[in-house]
């Protein structure tokens, strides 16, 4: 019987077009050659950490328990940011201290409270020159090997408990509105908010379950998205005509913009940040 | 000795800006921690089936015996299209029902006859909640996983008999001419067309191997594509002129349109589904 | 305990978007289902072998000493170039020879001297059916993987001593000018030259530490890079104004041109091959 190979995620706005990201995979595999990494996505837009915040997020759920994330967009790199690890109950985060830790250190799910962090600060988990240019090779993928090998927390670093947290996407109900906002555009265009299937159930049916909501036999609510003004919520995409917006709760459990065969993005000119306000008529 | 571990190949229209097929990888490891996980692409153009089809026809036969392949480019997630494992002699595939095994299940390999396929209904191989909108997450990644680990097609599901097929490219031979079609343009602008090297030799030479007609001694046959005339097939790319466009048998064993040095798709204008004509002189 | 898996490392031009990459490793795990491959990146611009020769002189040496890096940018495939494997103390490179390792071999790390080359020769580590136009999967990737099972370097061919060379960026010292060369814009759009820290710092400060010429506190130097022109070396990005271009010592140890949170590519109009000229004032 194998033992299982410890898992390393890698997200970063390296591209993969030059060579970083292979070469953090090299340094790794030159600490723990059993490592078994996985790619989130190296195409956060460069030094974007909000959207780096919210895909790492979106993903560790669904990484088994010890998981070692290494989280990448510095555009602090070689000033005086720290360097970090934080580890809750089901996963280690091995990056800058930016804010990228927030979606996850700000979240309601219990696995991630409470949580540990610790500065990195001992060079026998760095490698032996430190660049001022390029933390991912000689900081982060350095001590996430070292994590994987069974190194423990308290060996890397001092603990702190002043992580640094972006402001979040803001959720606001006044009388029969709900605002929220656009927290990501996918690659299929489609928006996705931070207005929660829970939140929404709540909203739109005074704690009725949401399937309720979801028969659109009444009028009883508009959500408006860029152009569009959208009566009731499906279940499918395909439930909508070709190139015509729904909203949907999508598979993060957040309420969804989307074209059905298209891009939202495209069609409405929704883009990040932009209000999603839903009117209640009940 | 390692055991070695089960190959699992993904090919999806996901694209990798976003976190979706870090999320199946991780879902894949959770359930198998020896997997081993193979990318063919995540660039498939966004709900493309036929283009899904034509590329894990071509990559399959490259991988050992017994790999899984989840291919996920799915237009109809959350409406009643079924979820299916198909197994031929030499390996699984583990997709939508929506045509996307067309050219593995009507092409002529034997390795791929009989084939037995089974619709995805036993809920213990699906994640615990199943989404409307990502079932490469919640249904296919899982079930490639639990197929790695040895469970049996028949405990998956019910046997099927009717998997969904696309309409193939047409090939026609009338009098002195062979009419084929472009079925895929690939990175680099070259047009791969579905007339393989078997049957163009027949074609050219009424049976003589296709050697003779290589060697392009006579004025035997003109090839049409988009603005091209050639008289000839090369062996190399390297063989035309540098921004010349050429014939060659590329290494799918199909008659492909190039450009030294260039993009033939840019050069001659061509696209999926144009006509390419051969007309014989002999 | 488990064996180290063997690492082969993947640096080529096919791009992503087709199955080519995940056909090279299907080939591979059906020759030794162990194998850890590690892509380097698949994004060289198409058949550009000077960008592959630095991609993987830049990678090489943050992978473990064994690696063996399978480097495929091939304009002459099928025509009369040879396919070698070159070994040096830390790694072997398996690829055409059309200079694709003259950073390797004109190199001045003593890991990369000296080196064995043999041309590839013995069909047994081929491909039964060998094209003309995918030797990345016919050749380089079969012979990697048979590579990894511990086959000898003797096996594979006889030995060469006439590995193909491009020629290399200059570097030029003229008085108090010194003219070195871009060699690679990345994908943040920094512009990196040939010109190493320790030139720099012999040039600048005639055998001094490179740190004294880093205080900035005289005008004792110019750079200058298409429209810039810097008085100084900054030690992290962060350091220029946002918007500005900057000079550093990059993670290579070369000295790059870069715009804090922008890219020198666009803002200066930078490209491969430009000039990049120090003068000296001291």
């Amino acid at each position: 019987m194998n033992i299982p190979a410890p898992i390393i995620t890698l997200t970063t706005d390296f591209g993969t077009s030059d060579a970083y990201v292979g070469i953090m995979k090299g340094v790794i595999l030159g600490i723990n050659p059993n490592a078994q990494m996985v790619d989130i996505t190296h195409a956060i837009p460069p030094q974007d950490v909000h959207e780096a915040a919210f895909s790492i997020h979106s993903a560790h759920r669904y990484f088994p328990t010890g998981t070692i994330h290494t989280v990448v967009v510095d555009p602090g790199v070689g000033s005086h940011r720290r360097a970090i690890v934080c580890q809750t109950d089901s996963a280690f985060f091995v990056c800058p201290d930016n804010g990228i830790l927030s979606y996850i250190v700000q979240g309601t799910e219990t696995a991630c409270r409470p949580y540990r962090s610790v500065t990195i600060e001992n060079p026998a988990y760095l490698l032996p020159q430190v660049s001022n240019t390029f933390h991912g090779r000689d900081i982060f993928a350095p001590v996430a090997a070292h994590l994987s090998l069974g190194v423990p927390l308290a060996s890397i670093g001092a603990p702190i408990h002043d992580v640094v947290q972006l402001p979040m996407p803001t959720l606001n109900i006044s009388g029969d509105t709900l605002t929220g906002q656009i927290v990501k555009i996918d690659g299929f265009g489609n928006a996705i908010t931070n207005i929660s299937e829970e939140v929404l159930a709540l909203f739109l049916t005074t704690g009725a379950r949401l399937e309720s909501a979801l028969t659109g036999e009444r009028d009883a609510y508009e959500i408006r998205a860029g152009s569009a003004r959208l009566k009731r919520l499906n279940r499918a995409y395909a439930e909508a005509e070709a190139g015509e917006p729904l909203a949907i709760i999508g598979s993060f459990g957040l309420l969804e913009i989307a074209v059905n065969g298209g891009s939202a993005e495209a069609r409405l000119g929704l883009k990040r940040g932009d209000a999603i306000v839903i009117q209640s008529f009940a």
